[in-house]
C-alpha cells in the first residue's frame, strides 16, 4: 500500500464511546445550568472522545503553514504578486509574520512548509522542505499538476506530522496556508466538489475590485470547462484544479487523524484541504475542528458539507493559520471547562429537582 | 456631588486621537492584506485610543461577579431555587466555579460581590462586602427598591473599581453576575428602556419550559404596568425593575470609564447594567466591550442600542463573567496583534502598488 492508502487504514472508524459517556456525564453534573457553556462543552467532550481521558492537555501545539504557488497568478486573480509567497515563507520563519504573533499568544509553535512554491530556499532555512514542484501549473491551460504530483502533496502533509511527532509529542495540530492566488483554486475544488455555480461560491480574496472578482469567475469557470473534474474522485479534483499546499493541508489532517491527534483547520484553503482528507477518509471528520468563519463565501458550504461549525466569527480573511491559532486557545481553554468546573455534589451547590 | 454624579462627571469624552491614528497607519503597513485580521483589528485600535499608546500591555486582569437576590422569585419565574445565589457565592470565593476556571485559563483574578444577596456572609469571606439590601422587592407587588438604594447598588460597583485599583493597577476589567431570578429583572429593564414587547424579549433563563416561559411574561408585564417606569430615567427604571447586582454591574462600567480602565461586560444580565451606565454616561461606551452573544433574545437588542458588536457566539447562556472572560483573551490577543505584527517595510515583503 502506498503512505497515503496506510494513513487512511490507519485511522479509528470511531472515538472512545466510553470517555465520551463519562465527559457528558460530568458536564450534566456540573455545578451550572445544563449545557450553558454551549459549544466549548460540545468540544471538550469530543477531546475527551479523541484522548480517552476527562482530563485532556493540549500542552504541544504545533501550526504547519503550508505554502505553494500557482500558476493560475498569470490571469490575474490577485492583488499581490506571486514573489509574495516566497517572502512570507522567510517572514514566517523569521517569526514576525500575524500567524507567529497569534501562536505565540496561543503557546503554539508555528514552521512553515514549502511543498510547492517557485522559489528554491535555503536548505538550511528551518521550514520543512518538501517541493513537489516549483508551482502548480494554470489550469486555464493544462492541470494544475500530475495524479501522481496530487498524491505526493497530500503524503508531505502526512510525512510532516510523522516529523513533528519525531521531535515531540503533539497535542493539538493547526493547519495553515500561503500561496498568492490560492483562493482561486480553493474555490474551483469547492465548485468540483459541490457543483454549485462558480459565482455563488468566489470571493475577493485578498481583496479585488468587482472586475477581478469577474475575472477570477471566469478563470475558474474555465479550468472547470477544460478539465471537468470527478466529483467523486479528491484526487482528480486536487490535481485537475487544485494547489500543491491544498494537497499538504489534506495530508496534515488524514496524518494527524491515523494518529489520534486532534487538528483544526484554518480558513477557506486549509479547509478546502480539510475536505479533500475528509471525502477520501471520511472517519478524519472525528478528529477536525473548523476554527473561522472566513469572509470567503464559500467557507461556509464547506462548514455544511463538513458537518462541522466553526467557532469563530471575526471577519478574518487573511490565513496563514490565523484563526487556527486564535481558536487554539479555545480548545485548551474547553479541557480546563470539563476537568476543572466542580459538580454540584463536589461544591455543595443545590440542583435542579 | 454625589459619587454617582462625580464619577460621571470624570469620563473623559473622547479617547486619544493620535494614539487612534497612529494604530490605524500600523495597522494598514502590516505584512497582510488591508484589514484581514478583521474585528481584532478594530479592538486593537481602540484599546490603542483608551491606553494611548500602541503597546497596550494588559497584564492585570480582573472580573467582578456581582451577586444579589430577586423577591421576584417567589412568583416562579427561575428553575433553580433563591438558595443557590449565596451558595454559587461561596463557590466563587472557593474557586471551583465555571468563571473561575475560565478566568483561570485567561490569567485574570475574580472576586465576587455581595450587593444585595439574601444571606450574611461571614465577614471574612473575601469577598467585596457590599450588601445594599437583603434582595430586592417582589415587583409585581412594589417596587424592586427605593431610587436612593438604585443609586448606592451603583455606587457600590463604582468603589469596587477603586478597592481594585487600590490593591494593584487595573489594565481591564470584566463584569459577571449571579443572582437566581435575574433574567426577569433584566428583561424588564430591557423592556423598560426599549418599549418593545415582553413576549420579544424574554428568553428561558437557565432552561424554564413553555408553561413558565408564558409566567415568566406575564410576571414582567405585571411590574411594568405597575410601576410604568420612566424609559428617560435610568435610576427609575433600576429601581421599579432592576436588580441590586445590575446596579453594580453598571457601577463597574462608570467607575473603569471614569479611571480609564477598559471594561467587558458578560452576557444579559452584565449588558443591562452596561447599558443603564451608558444611558446615564453615554461616553462610558468608549471604554466598553461587549463579550458574547447570549442566547437570550434581549441580548441582541442591547448590543444593537450600545452599537457594539459581540466578539464571540458560543450559545452561552450562564452568565457569572465567563463569556467576559473567554473574550479576555481576545482583547490581550488583539494587543499584540498590533504591537508585534511586522510591517511590509520590517521584513521586506513586496505590498500591493
Amino acid at each position: 500500500m502506498s503512505l497515503l492508502e496506510t494513513t487512511i487504514s490507519e485511522i479509528r472508524k470511531e472515538l472512545d464511546p466510553a470517555a465520551l459517556a463519562a465527559a457528558k456525564d460530568r458536564l450534566r453534573n456540573q455545578a451550572k445550568p445544563p449545557g450553558s457553556l454551549g459549544v466549548m462543552e460540545d468540544i471538550s467532550a469530543r477531546l475527551a472522545a479523541i484522548k480517552g481521558t476527562l482530563d485532556v492537555r493540549l500542552t504541544h501545539k504545533r501550526i504547519v503553514t503550508c505554502a505553494g504557488d500557482h500558476g493560475v497568478v498569470e490571469e490575474g486573480v490577485s492583488l499581490f504578486p506571486a514573489e509574495v509567497t516566497p517572502q512570507m515563507v522567510l517572514n514566517f520563519a523569521g517569526g514576525g509574520a500575524s500567524v507567529n504573533v497569534i501562536a505565540k499568544h496561543a503557546g503554539a509553535e508555528v514552521k512553515a512548509a514549502d511543498i510547492g512554491v517557485n522559489y528554491d530556499f535555503d536548505p538550511a532555512l528551518p521550514i520543512f522542505h518538501k517541493k513537489v514542484r516549483h508551482g502548480t501549473a494554470n489550469f486555464t491551460k493544462e492541470p494544475a499538476m500530475t495524479r501522481n504530483e496530487a498524491i505526493r502533496s497530500i503524503e508531505a502533509g502526512i510525512e510532516i506530522v510523522a516529523e513533528l511527532e519525531a521531535e515531540s509529542p503533539v497535542d493539538l495540530l493547526g493547519t495553515g496556508d500561503m500561496g498568492i492566488g490560492n483562493t482561486t483554486p480553493s474555490t474551483a475544488v469547492i465548485a468540483a466538489f459541490s457543483g454549485l455555480p462558480v459565482e455563488k461560491l468566489t470571493g475577493r480574496g485578498t481583496g479585488i475590485d468587482d472586475a477581478a472578482l469577474a475575472n477570477k469567475i471566469a478563470v475558474i469557470q474555465k479550468g472547470l470547462d477544460l478539465h471537468m473534474p470527478d466529483p467523486k474522485d479528491p484526487l482528480d479534483i486536487l490535481s485537475k484544479v487544485g494547489g500543491l499546499e491544498i494537497g499538504a493541508l489534506a495530508g496534515l489532517v488524514l496524518g494527524a487523524a491515523s494518529r489520534g491527534i486532534p487538528v483544526i483547520c484554518d480558513g477557506l484553503i486549509s479547509t478546502a484541504g480539510a475536505l479533500i482528507a475528509c471525502e477520501l477518509a471520511p472517519a478524519a471528520k472525528n478528529y477536525l475542528f473548523v476554527s473561522h468563519q472566513s469572509v470567503e463565501i464559500g467557507h461556509k458550504y464547506m462548514h455544511d458539507r463538513l458537518g462541522l461549525s466553526p467557532l469563530i466569527d471575526l471577519n478574518f480573511r487573511l490565513g496563514e493559520g490565523t484563526g487556527a491559532a486564535v481558536c487554539m486557545e479555545l480548545l485548551d481553554l474547553s479541557t480546563r471547562i470539563l476537568a476543572d468546573i466542580k459538580t454540584f455534589e463536589e461544591v455543595g451547590v443545590t440542583n435542579i429537582d
